[in-house]
């Protein structure tokens, strides 16, 4: 990325999960050497990793669902390139990126929840990236809202991201289609095995009404973990990212009145809740503008 | 307060409910005037208030609970007395006073929920108190943890507060004492309707098992609460203080043993737990030290 935000080049790679520092460091050869090409100078690299990050020190402490190797990635690339290296949680990152260039461009108190496979989420307090002591910080996914609710593969029952994330709603997709099986949920699909989020979302463009009620069921859980949030960080504005956003309104809609019903219970002032104008470019331009501002106490 | 930390004189008013900032203005006369008397030098003013309070600006947003006649604090005070002036939330200001004094001195991750009436909570962030956009942030108690439990006064059921506080441990206290009427809590309280916290921890130091049962349930769920403030905050230690903590470990030992579990099945490190040790002072201390530090971006 320019000094003025520009994406001049990217370079996707599949992350090898058993050493996917091996990974980083053939992307950031790959990309020194395309940018070279273009004559341009390179000042410094960020990197967004999934994962606890010590920011400080550029070093992965826990990453439940890769393996890196070596943990230490910003010393493994700084042995390649001597570069000033930024490395931090792929969320974080994210919420860096809607700060610096996406639809909370300007606001020291936003929130960012991605809502893919999992629930991954970044918040901007007071214009810094809430990291806390150990890089362990900001896991929203991880919130729990019913104890009650299903097992999550983190270790604890009802979290956040039993109820909105793909797999959750692709999990209640399954338990729908197995009392109507009429659905179109099952003819996107072709089998109950192979349901996803995405065939609950394009059934419910088409207005079948099982899929419908899947996502507002997600939504309604989605807008209590709003008000949980709002009460905790009184952000100024929330962005939702993440492939589940392209389920649309369904869910969106049941999410927004959720959390203004609450909001307005309490008596608290409306929130800004927004979709990420970034797309898949969020992580990348977030990492980007982080080493930007390395050095700066972000 | 001195600037080394000693407490030089204490005030103590019960509050107007319908012209809170009438009793702060004739408390901070009082205190002058004793300061005075000592020959020492007044520098600044620190004012912990319970509601949302715009810190910038010394200005009360919203006070469920109190009716402050005139919100601008800082310049109903400024008017009296030509000195800096820093106002904020009580919570805040107590988690800033075990920043400064407390069992957390010296770090710069802490949470500190204070188990009242209602819960309180205040968090210090890489040093700096959380106050969000308009200082409605910290509002730990009004997190949801189960979206089908009780009502709560704030507007929206199955807060944390509805499960650990003292109304809470009281309200549960008579239903079990319905069905257990030889509990001694009730020979304790005297009748059904005047039970309180108190007398549900008298009961559970002299081992009734019913009244250790309400705190074990209470603590069980201050515990899950707790392993969500860990996912949200990771911080160094976390700091319980209030009337509650007197019940002891009947229902602080069933928090502890929750939270580490829930720390264990997700394997995150271990978190310090930590009763306050600045008592009924942990506020006004607070306060006097966001006096001190003001200017500095706290």
């Amino acid at each position: 990325m320019s000094r003025s935000g520009e994406l001049l080049t990217r370079v996707s790679v599949p992350t090898d999960p058993s050493a996917a520092t091996k990974t980083i460091i053939s992307v950031v050869d790959d990309l020194l050497g395309r940018v070279a090409d273009t004559g341009a100078d390179v000042t410094a690299i960020g990197i967004g990793a999934a994962g606890f990050v010590e920011h400080s020190a550029g070093r992965m402490t826990f990453s439940p669902n890769l393996n890196y190797g070596d943990p230490q990635i910003r010393d493994a690339v700084r042995a390649r390139v001597d570069l000033p290296v930024a490395v931090d949680n792929d969320a974080n990152a994210a919420a860096w990126g809607e700060h610096t260039f996406g639809a909370a461009r300007g606001s020291d108190h936003l929130a960012l929840l991605l809502l893919g496979t999992g629930i991954g989420s970044g918040f901007i307090i007071d214009g810094r990236v809430l990291r806390g002591l150990t890089g362990a910080a900001a896991e929203f996914g991880h919130m729990v809202v019913d104890p009650a609710g299903p097992q999550c593969p983190c270790g604890l029952r009802g979290c956040i991201e039993q109820f909105a994330s793909g797999l959750a709603i692709a999990r209640e997709g399954r338990a729908a289609v197995e009392k109507d099986p009429a659905s179109s949920i099952l003819s996107f699909a072709g089998s109950v095995e192979e349901i996803t989020a995405e065939h609950v979302g394009r059934a419910a463009r088409q207005f079948d009404e099982t899929a419908r009620e899947v996502l507002r069921v997600a939504g309604v859980m989605l807008g209590l973990a709003l008000g949980n949030l709002v009460n905790i960080f009184d952000p100024e504005v929330i962005v939702l990212g993440g492939g589940v956003i392209q389920t649309g309104e369904p869910m969106l809609g049941a999410a927004r009145d959720e959390l203004n019903k609450r909001l307005a219970a309490q008596k608290r002032r409306p929130i800004r809740l927004d979709v990420t104008v970034l797309g898949k470019d969020i992580g990348i331009l977030g990492a980007a503008a982080l080493a930007l501002h390395l050095g700066d106490a972000v």
